[in-house]
Formats: C-alpha cells, sequence, structure tokens
C-alpha cells in the first residue's frame, strides 16, 4: 500500500504522518511507500519501517498534482488548506489553494484512473470543515442541513465536496469527505484561522502564558482533540465507503461547548491562576465570522459508521495534556 | 441600463431577448443597448428601440469573459450551460461551460469591480436547476434541503451557486440563483436534455407526431412553462435582492404533477387521439437520471418574494397554445 499525504507539514498532516510511520500499516496492510507533501518540506518521522519521501510543492501549480499522482497512490489524503481567516483576506490565494488545488489533484487521478483502463482508483480522504455551514442555523444541524457558507473557506470546502461527491460517483477515485470539528487544543504556536483563540485559551495558560479571547463567554462551539482528528483519518481509509452511497460527505462527532464551559475545564485541571491568564479583548472581525459558524451537530451517520470524538472538553484538555502540552515555561 | 445576455440562442434565452425587446425596459429602467451571446450566433429580435449585438462566443475559453464584461453591463443574464444528458456523456464539456464558463464570468466581474474602485456591482441572474438536489429526497423539498446531486449537471450547478454566493457576499457583485422547475412545454425539437420527454409527450401529439415516453406513468415531477421561466428572470433583475441575505439561490415555484396527469391533461384539451400517439418505450439510462430528480417542492420562499407559475398542467398546455403551439402538421 502506497500513501500521498498532501498537506503532510500542518498539524494534522504532522500527527497522521507520524502515526502512519509508528503504525507501519493502513486499513490493515502494511505500508510499502510513503510521500508526504505540502508547500514547505515536511520533516520526515523519527523512525519508519517504509521508506518515505518529503517534499514541497505547491498543489495550485498545475504541473504539481500529475507528478504527485504518477506513482498511482492507493490511499490519497488531501489535508491542505489555506485557513478560514487567510482565505477570507486573500481571495485569490484562497480560491487557487483551497479549490484549484483539490480540483487539480481529482483531474490528476481521474487520468490515471484513464490511463490505466479505470483499474486505478483510489482512496481519497478530504478534510473538509464545518464551515461549509452559516447561520442562521437550526438548533441541532443534521448531516442534511444545506452548505450556505458565510466564508470564502467555507465556500472552497463546499465546492470540493460536490466535486469529491461526483468524481466518486463516476467512479475516478473512492472518495469520502470529513467535515472536521475545529480542532482543538492545537498544540503549537497560535496560526492565522479565525477559530485559532479557542485553542489559544486552554494551551496558552496551561503554558503560563497569557491569551486573547476575542468574543464573549456565551459563544458556542463544536470540538475534537487532534488526536480524534487522527483517528477519523485512519477510519476513513478502511471503511466501506459504499454504505454512504452518492453523500460522500461526513459531519464528524464532536463536542458542544460554550466558551464559558471550556474556561470552567480549564479551571478544573489548572485553577484560577490559569483562567486569569484569559484576557478579554473583543474583535469585531473575529466576531463576526464566528457568529456565522455553527455551534451543534447531530453526527449520528458518522458515529453509526464508527467515527468516534471526545464525550467531554474535560476529556478534550486531557488529550492534550497527555499527547501535546510540555507544560509550564518557567 | 445595459444588459447582457450569456446563452442568448436557447430556448429560454430566445424568449427573453425577445420580451427584452419588445419591452424596451427592464426593472423600471429603459434599456440603452443588449448584448446577445451564446456558442452560436443569437438572432436578433424583429423589432427593438436600443441598439443590440449579437455574437457567438465559446464562454469556456478564457478571453471571452473580459471582452463581454468590458462594457460594464448593469444586468447580467447568464443562461448558457451544457444539458444534463451531455454534462453526463462528456464530463469535460459539462465542467468547461456549466463550471468554468460561469466562474470566468464572474472573475471578469470582480476584475471590473475592482478596476471601477468598487463602483461596478452589476446584478447577475443564474438560471440553476432542481437538479442541485438528488435522490432519497423527503415527500417535499423545503429551500434548505441539502444539495447532494446525482449527476455532474446537478454539481456543476451547484458549484455555480456556491460561488454566487460567495462573490455576492463579497459585494463583486449582486447575484441570484434561479433553480429552474423542469421547463414544460419546450417549443421547438427536442434537444439532448434527459427530462427532454416530458415536453416531448405533450408538444408532438398536439402537432400529430408520435412521442417516445421513456419512463413510468408514474413518475412525478416539477414543471413550469417557459413563459413563467421569463417571469422568474425578470423579476429577478428587479427584485430587492437585500431580503435574500447571504442565501442567494432560490427554488422557483411549479407544479408538481406525474407523467399519468401530464397524459390526462392532454386528453382533455386534445382528445384520445393524440394520447395514442404516445409511444411507450423504457429506457433505462434516462430512467436512472430521472429516478434522481425530485418530484415536488416546497418553493414558499420565492413565492413570498413574488416569483408566480402556472398552479396546475392544463393551464401549463394552455400556455404553451397561446405562445407557441403552431397547431397540428396537415
Amino acid at each position: 500500500m502506497k500513501i500521498l499525504v498532501v498537506g503532510a507539514a500542518g498539524m494534522i498532516g504532522r500527527k497522521l504522518c507520524e502515526r502512519l510511520a509508528r503504525d507501519g500499516a493502513l486499513a490493515g496492510k502494511p505500508i510499502e511507500a510513503a510521500h508526504f507533501v505540502d508547500i514547505v518540506p515536511p520533516s520526515p518521522p523519527a523512525f519508519a519501517a517504509f521508506p518515505i519521501s518529503c517534499e514541497a510543492f505547491d498543489v495550485a501549480a498545475p504541473y504539481v498534482a500529475p507528478k504527485l499522482i504518477a506513482d498511482r497512490p492507493d490511499v490519497v489524503y488531501l489535508l491542505a488548506s489555506v485557513v478560514s481567516g487567510e482565505a477570507e483576506s486573500d481571495f485569490d490565494k484562497g480560491y487557487a489553494i483551497n479549490l484549484d488545488g483539490a480540483r487539480l489533484l481529482f483531474e490528476a487521478i481521474r487520468s490515471e484512473h484513464r490511463l490505466s483502463g479505470g483499474l486505478y482508483r483510489p482512496r481519497l480522504v478530504f478534510t473538509s470543515s464545518i464551515a461549509v455551514f452559516g447561520a442562521p442555523f437550526p438548533e441541532t444541524i443534521r448531516d442534511d442541513f444545506f452548505t450556505t457558507p458565510l466564508t470564502s473557506y467555507g465556500t472552497q470546502k463546499a465546492v470540493t465536496e460536490l466535486l469529491l461527491a461526483d468524481y466518486s460517483r463516476r467512479g475516478f477515485f473512492d472518495g469520502v469527505g470529513l467535515r472536521l470539528p475545529t480542532i482543538c487544543v492545537r498544540p503549537g504556536p497560535p496560526n492565522r484561522a479565525a477559530s485559532g483563540f479557542f485553542s489559544g485559551i486552554i494551551r496558552e495558560p496551561l503554558a503560563g502564558r497569557e491569551a486573547t479571547l476575542p468574543v464573549a463567554d456565551t459563544v458556542r462551539h463544536w470540538h475534537a482533540s487532534p488526536r480524534s482528528a487522527i483517528g477519523f483519518l485512519l477510519h476513513a481509509a478502511e471503511l466501506d465507503l459504499a454504505e454512504l452511497g452518492a453523500r460522500r460527505n461526513l459531519t464528524m462527532p464532536g463536542v458542544s461547548v460554550t466558551v464559558g464551559e471550556q474556561i470552567e475545564a480549564l479551571r478544573a485541571v489548572a485553577g484560577e491562576a490559569a483562567v486569569k491568564l484569559i484576557r478579554r479583548q473583543r474583535d469585531e472581525t473575529i466576531e463576526r465570522i464566528v457568529a456565522g459558524w455553527p455551534s451543534r451537530f447531530d453526527a449520528s451517520r458518522a458515529t453509526r459508521l464508527g467515527f468516534v470524538a471526545e464525550t467531554s472538553f474535560a476529556e478534550i484538555i486531557r488529550v492534550y495534556r497527555e499527547d501535546d502540552d510540555v507544560g509550564p515555561v518557567a
């Protein structure tokens, strides 16, 4: 089994690549080779029992996708994405990478599918987002609620979902789109996603640093840990997609909590001193973006298919401390 | 007021152009000039009080859209489309025209918007389709039902809807997408749309010719006349779109009937001799495509906004006889 990961240097990409290297297998089959790609060179995992090639490419450049697919990887992970804040501030870049990058990859697979006489038909796992949905919302969003995104990022994800479903229906690849919850607690430095503060208000105080909270405590949102996200990606590679029919895009399970409830969970594990490090400073741009985001889902379709996430925000913090927290800076 | 119609030589396009020429005004303002464009040269209407330029262009060619938008038309009608059957049999052509053609036009408008310092922001009216929806369906499809098309044509329309909404939200143009019912009774020769028989079984017998019915009498579908479609397009140019918010795509009203009910309506106006001209010959490809189509909608959102269609299939036949039927061939 050969694996291609596009977007391998991002937070989720790195964790996925490390996990693949550690497991040495995917969907019950040994991994023979892996190709990890991103706009910056991905770091190879410390150890792997199979050869790994790490390369830097811009997926928006038309020559790239045919090169990535020429080896006919059996599983393709498409994680590469310009984040929501940047896709909103740089319209061209967001469309070039999030939409055209995906389409170029899909077209390269279709071309190899044709060259192979229809034999090449890889599994394609795409990380979509709950940003495909836009307010006003019902209290709980079902899988059959319509996609009326309020950001260019959400639009690009929703378009890619449609393309993925059509290319799968036509038999060019066997695709599945995973609408990830906001990933929390993100390790490492803040990124440019408008959702960054959801992690910042936990991660920074746990490290003894100040964090800025740009929205009200009453804002409710949908979260899952990086560990759950990796679990979704691995499960998506082994799942029998025939059960999905033509509806290839799935809202992943998560935990629905308010910012206030996040802060209470932080207080329970790290005390009042940590909570005091959260500085409230409203930011109208972020408030406006976040107001268009959903807060609670019915993910029963994904749950029935075996996708599993945390069940409380306390659990999400515990996972962060086990997997990523380096402890307070002295 | 300057008007651009892209797709002016199609059935709906011709009727729209004739109506604009006859009215001499749109949205309460006199028309100063019109530009009618299609892949074949559109025929100019017999009389118009304003200058009309008719040209043949392929909207999939990147040089075309900037040329069409250079004059800064105040209202842009995007009707051009490869029909469902052809988009299914020719994957590349469908995507090139239905998706890339629309996007190139949207990008050309964005470019003029920027060149104008944000002053140029035309009304854009796009003809989408109920093919954005895919089975299985609830009995009645509401406007907030999700778009999981089962054809490449439906996918291309759904993607264009998403782009239209995002470009409108960003303020590049003021767009509205109209999900037309199947237009019935279509005048003229059959086209390559899989839905063609819905019109054929009425039009051909009224002209004394045989028609083929490739599906069962129990198939239920959603119809409106060409006259109603033109009414939707004119209304969409004058409507205050602020009421739509970010949700720019609307299911148009129509009439839900079975093929059997269509035939009964034909019998009522043209007698048993006409009905006898319908030859039943099942076609599995068409049956499969049509099985993925919806049959009944809740179009109350559009109705509240003032869009009006027929209320019975008898009325649809009456409109055809008034507007288009040339009578039995001797």
